[in-house]
């Protein structure tokens, strides 16, 4: 098998410079770049990163848990996590742990066992003495975890508020919250206490509805929309805890005859794909996903070098009107049925 | 650190037990797998994969290698490919290559440095050399690649048919074939073969319309889908290639004042979420996603232990009728608008 001596013999650079392009350390020119990688090619040279991970008893690859692969907002949220390692040189291990405790327990054991550089962990029930002694950094997402190494979270509460603020500016005065799940405690459950706030405060009527972990780890949500909307036919305006939820409420008001936007208004919470596809494309609070991603990296990379980083870091959320909340008054909108 | 020993001792049973729990071989009770893991929980044993592998020259981890993660269909892959790895004991490292050619280089040899015990490749713009000298079991999914070890497809020429035929039992005389991307071959494209055999069959106007990478790649195609339907005012059936094209597709059909499915119908490809989330939801072509990860993983794991496997699996796909197509009569729907 051919050496890190014969690349550099191959390209005529010195071993440490082949070493550093391996490494992905200080300035390397794309043209150096190129011509190592040629060389490996040519002369079949793989190197064998499992022997390194081993004398340093640490790989580069980070543990992603998750309590859904499909959601689009995991689904999202994965893929910015991935590109974000991508350009710290480390790689996602990724698990799903479909919220099963025994599940999210062995998952865990596997990311010690194959010494993970660190672990994100955006699923929500794993009980705090699952970590101890597991000696790697501990980044969550959205998730309570009391001896967590750092916690990213957006501004919830901010959502919370803005999404009433736009409701009740649009004029709706009978509001209902569709919020997180009864059975675990998120920092997702504080959208409601900002909510909440700003319908006392302009004494406007609502109520918060919870959800139950059954429609969470199944995704459906028509049985219960339906029965809420058939509940309370005098709701003119829902903030729904993800996009998600709210392209369901969508189908449901089709399908009870409900004229959104103008019998109902809707926000959602997330700013996924989802959100954009729907018929009209709905009104929600984007979360900065992509620099949620970008920061529990690079905590977890911080955290590794033994730098002390933040235990908890929150993002700015925003609002973003679509057709759920406003009809389009510009010509192209005319045509809409 | 503790040894295996320490947990053999606290629990009571041997050596050989508690490393038959560790390795998931033969029978273990739940009860003894459970004492294990608490023996290993109370002792902070871990035991050290890295080690084992570098003695093996190989891990129990599956790289993954995808265009996309946030594409629904891709989502939903991934869900299942994790799942099923999981049944085989097996973790995935999961790369999203954006179909550059630089990138998914980089993945593979990133695969062969970390001891992959073998490669699903989801992503089109791979040549054939890039694979020589990797040694490990390479399954690819819906793409084609000369030197894999086994490619596992669904029935594209069947779900081309099953299209057209029953746009033209609902009635339609007039239809277009959104196709895949123009730049790269893929099983896909034989969804057109299938759809154009039908038309010429029953003698119905039809054309084929590709798409580009450009769009494939940003997930958009509401810009050439308004371009299309302005350009072809008499169309009243669409086969798209995907459910992502066929949600984009009703937006531009409400914008445009086109009803469907009075006025236009649309069957989409993949029968992923988005075609569920839908207002109306999506008639498509159902791709036996689940099988297919169950298959690629199970031909990896025995190409691994050396058995010869199949080079080529093509799964049956089926129609999903929904709403796209078919205006429901029942009850429920009457009240719609």
């Amino acid at each position: 098998m051919a050496t890190l001596k014969d690349v550099a013999k191959e390209t005529g650079l010195t071993v440490t410079t082949v070493s550093r392009v391996l490494n992905n350390r200080g300035y390397i020119s794309e043209e150096t770049r190129r011509k190592v990688y040629d060389a490996m090619k040519k002369l079949n040279y793989h190197p064998n990163e499992v022997a390194r991970s081993l004398s340093k008893q640490s790989t580069n690859t980070i543990g992603v848990i998750v309590p859904h692969i499909r959601h689009p907002y995991f689904a999202e949220l994965i893929s910015n996590l991935e590109s974000q390692a991508y350009r710290h040189q480390h790689k996602i291990l990724l698990f799903n742990s479909q919220e099963k405790n025994e599940k999210e327990y062995e998952y865990l054991e596997m990311c010690s066992s194959n010494r993970v550089a660190g672990i994100i962990l955006c699923s929500g029930t794993v009980g705090v003495n699952e970590f101890q002694g597991l000696n790697v950094p501990l980044i969550t997402i959205e998730r309570f975890l009391e001896n967590g190494t750092g916690a990213v979270e957006c501004d919830n509460i901010q959502g919370g508020r803005l999404a009433a603020e736009h409701l009740i500016a649009q004029g709706c005065r009978h509001l209902i919250h569709i919020s997180g799940v009864h059975e675990t405690a998120m920092p997702a459950d504080e959208r409601a206490a900002g909510f909440c706030e700003v319908c006392v405060q302009k004494n406007v009527q609502y109520q918060v509805v919870g959800t139950h972990a059954y429609e969470y780890n199944h995704l459906e949500y028509h049985e219960v929309l339906e029965q809420l909307l058939l509940q309370h036919p005098d709701t003119d305006g829902i903030f729904a805890s993800s996009d998600l939820i709210a392209a369901q409420l969508l189908q449901v008001c089709a399908k009870l005859g409900r004229k959104v936007p103008e019998q109902l208004k809707i926000v959602g919470f997330d700013d996924v794909n989802i959100a954009s596809l729907t018929t009209p494309p709905i009104t929600t609070i984007h979360q900065p996903i992509k620099e949620m991603a970008a920061t529990a990296v690079e905590l977890l990379v911080r955290a590794g070098e033994g730098q002390v980083v933040p235990s908890r870091t929150t993002l700015p959320v925003s609002l973003v009107v679509r057709g759920t909340t406003e009809r389009k008054t510009e010509g192209e909108d005319d045509k809409a049925l």
